[in-house]
């Protein structure tokens, strides 16, 4: 038979279990922070009906979609019917429209599921990756202070991912659409063609901004320019240094005394949510090219690893889901890229490989103990704790390299000697002691080396708790 | 602007917040058992390279395959280079055979994802579905012994979904195809096509497949037909009379001989391994129609709902990615179907709605004291306790109204009198039974709280513990 050479399709991450492990560590410590803060969870299936899916015509998002066919449709040569989902938010606002009356609004979704992407393929980008979003979606209104939660989640969430430190960059483009005003972009979409020149000041730099805000098309006096560019590069060092900022910037009009009274209370609740200070600041050139914010928007950044880019950005919107209903529905919400986050996170030497899940191997020293080597298995497993059993033959010296190496910390090793005397031998793999137990206290024994590992951070909490009697 | 109806496709599962959450519960369970016999996660991707999935021709599963294919790929009208995977054996024998120098072996893997098929519409078919799989990969050889540990894996899993009593029936395709050569069907792939009549029985009827097999095509004896049919009609009631048929075969080829032996080891051994009797038995009839099971078979039943059929299957192959490697890979596994599961469960009346993964709404009484709540919440989350803030105006009885459609077990509830006495209200919204507490007491009265509703099964175990000090 001839062979297939066995490969995945470019940019897409596939990972060996321990790594594997890891990852979905990281994606069970976000789906805990979200549902600690009151979320609930929504699955929306991969594709969406291509109409459905693409109510915006044109642009960048439809150009990188994927389209599904059957055989069938494919051979009748039909147009597809089916798109892969390209976001999240896109299949809420179909999900929200869908369900409305059967949903309690305010209406707090956390969704973490793949999207897909026909980016170019190279180093890093990713044409299928996880998206771990949250939104909160009001009827006809939002209060403002969901706005000041939603840092609350990024800074929880950050925090047990344990990456070092990070700031939740905050801005508002009520605040900046009326500084624009205030400097003389008095038309609404001239507003936002300043925003996503601004949003290029970090890829392009101030010389190339200053050079289309002053050039044909914009055509903005120099000194407006400077105005709009020193301001964009205002950033808050500590939470009296951001109220004192956005104090200082003064009113003028409509849009801009709204963002600076909306940012100045979420500043003000962030705090009472017990966020530290050194978790989120001010940053006045944080824009987010997409069109539906409309006023708060965030993004967070590894504080020693700046080069990552943001990790975790979103912002509030007006109206989520005009394309598919009638009723308003503003909302806030965010996204972490974890795949992206997880492949960044492990080239900065941030994230290794995890410990396996699997905590004892109960090993086979001699085939005629089998009965012995079921029993203390079943046990384990039984008392929660999860075991491996070898059951092919093997001699013991490689039964101990393969849990190393497969990174399982205890192996419980039984011969002859050991029934005799009803102890069993555990081995700690990290330690590379062991000792001997009597047989009935070997659950005993064996979780309390195991808290102890858990206390040291050598281990995670795996398996839960027994739910029935051994 | 016009409106687009909201809709997923057919053959999709969406589900409502507190379904999901009974499904996710569901996931969790199984996710939870797999771990606990030592199985490692693995995910890949969605879609796989067309070549590389599609490595038989024609059949049923290829005109069920579902392309994809770029924008720009599809106005080019090139031949779709992905495809979404149908199953997750085939990803399996890729990622085995793509990563095989870096795996250890045997190797232990659980899958839990979504595959795709173009089925025909209908209701209770899916298009898309999560399945739950798990395999034992060898090299070069794997005991058998593994076939009975697959055995307990799959009674601990049904056990810990409580639904009901269930049986997993076994069968050996040696012992049948060994059976039907002493019955005079010499020829191996004759053996096979009799394997597939007998596949039939449960649809087609006993009259059918005699039909069948003595007409043209087979031409097998009346006698002969008849033994094969009392054979395959024959099930066990218990262990010992499991072994009792077993023994009363008789031998008569090497097959049959063989499937006699390994039969009665894995029966052994599922004893063994603890397996109450009453969960396994044995079905002659059992065979599951792919072609590349070649010892044990498993087609676990709920007792008490037979019509739902199968609810896990799978079985032994002798090589696992023939297609891909030289090197000889043995496996035995299982998959569970847990959309189709949850689905059918539901239409049962054996899963209800969940109660919801958030355990306490902290109410707005008097949005002057902000403050105070979002120091409640912040310290419920900050001890892993789930929490809901109201942080938009509205009456407090529609807030409470909310919680229990809601099915959030607790609501705090704080006024000015409150605060002026240092004490929080706390209203158990399913006893309808309110008491107060001191603000400091807080947290300690939930837990006991909400330690006695999870032992009375009124509530599931949430959130995890704390991690921080609050």
């Amino acid at each position: 038979m001839s062979m297939l050479k066995p490969r995945t399709p470019a940019g897409t991450m596939e990972l060996l279990p321990l790594d594997q492990i890891a990852f979905q560590d990281m994606l069970d410590t976000i789906r805990r922070n979200y549902e600690r803060f009151g979320f609930l969870p929504v699955e929306t299936p991969v594709f969406e009906l291509t109409d459905v899916l693409l109510t915006k015509s044109g642009g960048e998002t439809e150009r990188q979609v994927y389209f599904v066919q059957s055989t069938g449709s494919l051979k009748q040569g039909d147009a597809p019917e089916l798109a892969l989902r390209f976001d999240l938010t896109v299949p809420l606002a179909r999900y929200v429209a869908e369900h409305e009356h059967l949903l309690s609004f305010p209406f707090r979704r956390y969704q973490m599921q793949r999207v897909y992407r026909g980016e170019s393929a190279q180093r890093g980008r990713f044409r299928e990756f996880y998206q771990c979003d949250i939104d909160i979606i009001g009827k006809d209104e939002l209060s403002i202070r969901y706005d000041a939660e939603v840092v609350a989640v990024i800074a929880s969430v950050f925090r047990e991912l344990a990456v070092g430190p990070f700031t939740i960059q905050l801005n508002n483009r009520k605040l900046m659409r009326g500084f624009f005003e205030r400097a003389g972009v008095v038309d609404g979409e001239q507003q936002m063609l300043v925003l996503r020149e601004v949003d290029k000041l970090d890829k392009r730099g101030a010389d190339y901004v200053r050079r289309t805000l002053t050039g044909e098309g914009f055509g903005l006096p120099a000194e407006r320019v400077d105005e709009i560019l020193a301001f964009v590069a205002l950033r808050s060092n500590s939470h009296s240094e951001a109220l004192e900022m956005l104090a200082g910037i003064g009113g003028g009009n409509a849009q801009l005394d709204a963002g600076i009274a909306e940012l100045t209370e979420v500043l003000n609740l962030v705090k009472g949510f017990g966020v530290p200070e050194a978790s989120y600041a001010l940053n006045f050139s944080i824009a987010r090219g997409l069109d539906y914010y409309t006023g708060t928007v965030y993004e967070t950044i590894l504080t020693d690893h700046p080069q990552i880019g943001s990790v975790c950005s979103g912002g509030r919107y007006d109206n989520l889901a005009s394309h598919y209903t009638k009723s308003r529905l503003p909302g806030v919400g965010i996204s972490i890229g974890a795949t992206r986050l997880y492949y960044q996170l492990r080239e900065a030497g941030l994230i290794g490989t995890a410990e396996s899940t699997v905590t004892v191997l109960v090993t086979q020293m001699d085939a005629a103990l089998m009965p012995t080597y079921l029993d203390i298995a079943t046990q384990l497993r039984n008392a929660g704790i999860n075991t491996e059993l070898v059951l092919d033959s093997g001699k013991l010296g490689k039964q101990l390299k393969y849990a190393s190496k497969a990174g399982i910390r205890f192996a419980v090793i039984v011969g002859e000697n050991e029934v005799a005397k009803s102890v069993v031998m555990v081995k700690d793999l990290s330690k590379e002691e062991q000792f001997e137990v009597p047989r009935s206290e070997l659950i005993k024994a064996l979780r309390v080396e195991i808290e102890q590992a858990e206390a040291l951070g050598e281990l995670k909490r795996r398996g839960g708790k027994a739910d029935r009697p051994s």
